[in-house]
């Protein structure tokens, strides 16, 4: 990472968010930003390694403040027991494709809210040591207060799942993702809970996400919230996290869930719009820009919402009717968004399940999920400009990590990315991406993942050695 | 009801916890006891109806201080379907079947907690009325918060249930049930839910039951207690029910459930020990001392039990292990505890599925209910009379009705059970009913139910007219 | 019946196939046509009740090859546990409605091919003596070697059902269906099953109906068939149908099942073109049009197969695809067409449930369902005459009832039906009934079922009395 | 395999029923026995490979007549979707490793009736290079006739299973089990049957088993058994067996099926005591011993059907009831019987699931199977001889491979097992494994299997490279 490398001649999107600088000049040395100015003010010395940019377009390298590098989503639905079995053992390494995916479309930070503590762990690590590429990630592990994927709680065909698998492997993937902290904490007075919660904070988690309301939604809809813990407890909980020192996220699926968190002033409200089609009353939106709380919202493009209505999927109320009005309002208040998707590396059988409808735009297809939700949320009526603070900046800040990452300023990490059109004309030029630089070092961003495992398709029924 | 009945003779267990009093004559006029003394004392004059009670028993009527008297429990596991369609449009018969049932076992008041708010209020004002025979009823109607039976909320396989029924029918049912105070309910504000709460506590109802906590427990299991509403939203219902004037219940499946009704000083809290089997601490029941508030238990036998326990039967939790644990220490401690069984008229097709081992000291067969639940709760720890106490002034008290029920007192509404055996010497002499009086009138209990609707059994194929 | 009773000037379409007769006089004198001529011929002395048919269409009285009364199709899918519980002593009532409806419709004779044994006799007994008013029955009782609704051999989900229902009770609905001839029949070698069917045969069925390949379409789809028995135990089954003297009716849902049939000589072989997708070979085609065997087939309309399409419904494939394209090819070789539709009383609340798509044109809508039929039939090609003859002549043929029904000719049943509009110049015009005729009493058709149960519709939830 | 090895001074039970003949010593060149004789005769050059049988018990190598050495029990119940999602891929590694743990159980020959044909093509063949160790294998490839482990027709939770997997994957297991030659037969008719089985037949199979019945056991229960194919087409079927000169087996569920099976003398009938609980009567049994058919049968011991009835094991009518009775009819009446268990290479996280009792005797768990099997039948009244012969000459006989192995006999396979004590005075001795020797090599099998995949048991989540 000892290289000097120079992005020379765009017109710089700093991250900032002000007017875009033409003709700019981004000098990297030593994996953090140590110049940004007028092409005519910096000279590049020929010996040092070269971007051209002219006529491109320089950003900061992209952020996605919420993703499940194992896929969650299709945990809650259908291949969650082939998926976990298949790559058994090799967790880590789906964890590492994953994000180099993610890199692939140019993203260089995640923030993983929900994961296996175990494979989260090496794979951070070894991403951040430089022993496997990818985006870096930051995590938070399990989801405090829920059960695994084959509890009940979260997976939409979880009961069924049990009667088909092996009591001895749900147990252990739920035990996996639990790792002490799922749904037994709800039966616990706040006197146990506190040691518990303190116990997991030290495992070196970047940041603790709490399930204020449930996660029922896969088995009981969009519009029948509970709250999972008592409000003393959630106390002892938001108090420990608080005195770790690290970000305190909520999972909230009701308005009173939301307001319960607002009252707590959380860093980051993950799918903050999700109100159990509630719609979200103004005095919330006006708290919300009162406190310059940050919240996280899953949009989906028109497109995709058509198909989803048109099939009458189970998740069309995910993004659809209330939920959709309530992204309208937030962008139109200027309540501070952060861009996340929820998404993770999909397993191709689970994709080629899908119809043509299902694929197009869908928002949790990795790689391609934060160009979707910066179109959809301009469909909706963000500021392009907006848009892309939202999936740089914003979850930087959301994250306290902006001192490090989400925008080009000096001193900061040398996360960058050419494009080749301007965003600013059209979202969907996000795109266009041209060159991905992480740390200073450019990336081969067409050739990700190195050695794919779970994408490595179509399978092959029996491989001889 | 203007009749004047005199129980002459026997020895008095008047209801307010006292030695027990030979010799004794009971004097009821109008409906009402106007008379209690020695029998030296009170002359009965021959033209008088007596029933002679000589080396027998008195106490005051029996009340169960809850019940469904339409299945609940049933309707939590199989059964559902076939019992709602098959007796729809008279469902209040069903009701006055089993308030019949209930007073052929001497209780001569119900207290429902849970039911379909029409029906129950047609059947309370016909037995009240004179219109209908049967054990007075008072009702809270629906358990605000909670869905229908077939709302996935409820009923063990309610998901299974709605993909072979009718939606139709089972949006109907619901909608009965929930009289739109369902699960709705916890994806509004408070300001939207006070409305609400306000206009059903206007509809005729003896008392209110919030559900605190959910009652997943059919779907989940007992041991991941949600709760159902933010405590700004319990709040105003709290504060609504008050303000109506009459008792509040709460449902609870959690400590912290149960601590959040104590904080809220509930007048009974149903199930109060099933606390998801997280034993009750110490501190928790001194508060229920302190501030003397009224639970419900619901215990099973001994035998009961190790039936459960052999089968793995999905509810031996129920009352089992931890819970049962709690109900041992809730009665050494003292606890104020009232007599409750969530029985109703079970379908007897249900019955019929049921081996002897289910079927011996089951505590939600209703008739012999209240008999199991003495039984279950001497064998636990609790004195005789404390037991009795429970199924008599206890209910009366924490319903507020001790003015009217639950004791032989003059001015007292004229409820007596007369009983061959000595129920002190053993409880499950409770069972030998002699005599049952209800407002004066004695009851031939042997013939109830009248017109049997549910329990004509069995079932004649094709009956010709 | 003592009546006499003369329909008066139409045009006639006698169930032979010849060309209309206009201006034509039928006499119906003790229940039989005595008379059928010109008008010029017959004098009609006025004290006769007369049917001005001047400028109409008399047609013999419509017959249904295959009806389920109580509604077969339905129970395959959602509503059979609450149809069962609330119509549960009530069955010969609903039957009988059901005949009622069908006879609304112009029915005036319905081959019932799968019931309730005992409800049916009673029902087809009642309404043959006059006890009771309705279509004139015919039934077979049991689908021989086929479970009841609750086995998993029938019901679509009926493995689900199980699950959620009480298990006495689906007893005893199975056995209330098999009387004893259900599936343990395909376990039993030949000497044992002989007696079983012997015994069958005497219960009074009109005639009998074998299962030669399965019921499993509910569960595994039409692709996909087996055979119940084994040749040699099908051939014990025939031996005594022929023995008995009574129509041989064959169940087949694949091609090899069809050819077995043939190969029997069966008298009427149920949904002969369902061949399990397989396209029927001209061989086969060639076989039927030389043995001049009665084939029953279940055609939808192009409206209706378009709603199954878009919906992807299970019963897509029921006719459509292969199964249609068998249709057209019967109907263009001239194979002997008999109309039957699996109609039965469906519950109001399950045709709730239905979207308008799903209504329209449904072939199993009873009263509606010949008319459907027909419809259907004309528009794969069908000649117009032929489809009338498919509705009258031809079943009563197949079920050798042609010498009392099924035609207007000297010496039958006076079972007529006078139509406003010409049905040979638009088939939809059969739903112009302007009279209906049975055994020479004008039925009052407009005012059927005469007493509603499963069709008195919304239901109250609770009627007081 | 050029060595020479001779087992010294054993008591020889050869495979042919004799009596057992003490201190005899046999050699084995280029991998075929050239000597058997008495100690006294045949002289051992020091320079030869000895096997010391001194006071032991030398026989043939052992044979088991039925396996599915991918877990086809397994896949009837939990765990086929993470099994076959775990090891895809590697499916033949995972029949290599079966074979070693077969082996490691002293069996040298397989005869796998079910199988996916490409992997277990693969394993065979390795097997017989030499490229890999495990039993000899034979195969069938897939059940003619059945569908793959995911379409209802096999896997008992089958239809569950697609609710929660991918149908990508599901449908490409199905296909690779079924290679065209699956359910879709049966709707077939037998011109366009035959093309198919004559082009499976040249797939290189060993011989070819045909499903005459169901399979639906998992479903519907042993006791509504059905047949696949028409009687014409399964004629079209064992026609083009004979024709390709490889045995024929059938899969039977019935008394009916048993008795085709019996007509078309297949070469083995598949669990023939299968008969859905009727008894096989005597007039069957005299066929089978009249014409010497081949029957493999699966019982299970005293122990194991008790724990069976214990926990109303859905497998409890598998070998027990009318099962078993007819098993010791066969016993007794002296039918030819052949060792088959249809064990496979179960999943250990599968295994731990169950309890003590459940794996005690377990009849399908590989490498104890054939002991099981023998101990089971020694129970029921088979005479210990009778045992080994069924476990070693008789399927040699039954798949016509006598002239090769199923015996120890001069110009066979060097195929044999010493044991260190006496099978005939106990069948338990069998366990007593001491040497074990295929084809003239002495195996190690103590360290079998050599690289475990399947049975590297506990797994770790995450293994770091």
């Amino acid at each position: 990472m000892g290289e000097t490398i120079a992005i020379v001649g765009g017109t710089l999107i700093d991250g900032n968010g002000g007017v875009p600088v033409p003709e700019t000049t981004v000098f990297i040395e030593d994996g953090r930003i140590t110049k940004v100015g007028s092409t005519d003010q910096i000279e590049v010395h020929p010996n040092i390694r070269q971007i051209d940019a002219q006529g491109k377009w320089i950003l900061p390298g992209l952020v996605n403040g919420n993703v499940h590098l194992l896929d969650g989503i299709m945990m809650m639905g259908r291949g969650g027991i082939e998926y976990l079995a298949r790559f058994e053992g090799n967790y880590y390494k789906v964890i590492e494709e994953a994000a180099q995916i993610a890199l692939r479309g140019g993203v260089t930070t995640v923030f993983d809210t929900w994961n296996a503590l175990e494979p989260v762990t090496i794979a951070r690590d070894r991403i951040a040591s430089g022993a496997a590429e990818g985006a870096r990630i930051f995590f938070a592990g399990t989801l405090i207060g829920m059960g695994g994927p084959f509890t009940g709680d979260f997976m939409r065909p979880s009961m069924q799942a049990r009667t088909v698998m092996s009591r001895t492997f749900a147990d252990r993937m739920d035990a996996m993702f639990e790792v002490g902290m799922g749904r037994h904490l709800s039966t616990l007075p706040p006197a146990e809970v506190r040691p518990l919660i303190r116990e997991y904070l030290e495992r070196g988690v970047d940041f603790c996400k709490i399930a204020v309301t449930d996660h029922l939604v896969g088995l009981l809809g969009f519009r029948a919230p509970y709250f999972t813990f008592s409000e003393r407890v959630l106390d002892v909980l938001v108090d420990e996290v608080r005195r770790a020192g690290v970000p305190l996220l909520t999972h909230t699926t009701s308005l009173e869930g939301l307001n319960t968190a607002i009252e707590r002033d959380a860093d980051l409200m993950i799918h903050a719009t999700m109100t159990g089609q509630a719609p979200i009353p103004e005095e919330t939106i006006e708290k919300l820009l009162e406190k310059q709380l940050w919240s996280e919202v899953q949009p989906t493009t028109i497109a995709q919402q058509a198909w989803m209505d048109s099939v009458d999927h189970p998740f069309a109320d995910f993004s659809g009717r209330v939920h959709h009005e309530n992204d309208v309002r937030m962008i139109k208040a200027g309540v501070p968004l952060v861009l996340g998707t929820d998404a993770g590396c999909t397993d191709p059988d689970i994709l080629e399940d899908m119809s043509q409808g299902e694929l197009h735009e869908r928002p949790w297809t990795l790689g391609e999920d934060h160009f979707v939700w910066m179109q959809a949320m301009v469909e909706k009526g963000m500021d392009p400009m907006a848009a892309i603070l939202a999936g740089t900046a914003n979850p930087a800040k959301a994250y306290r990590k902006f001192d490090e990452l989400g925008s080009i300023d000096v001193g900061k990490l040398g996360d960058v990315v050419v494009l080749d059109q301007d965003p600013l004309a059209d979202i969907t030029n996000m795109r266009t991406l041209s060159h991905v630089v992480k740390e200073g070092r450019e990336i081969d961003f067409h050739g990700l993942p190195l050695s794919p495992l779970v994408t490595a398709y179509p399978r092959t029924a029996n491989v001889l050695d």
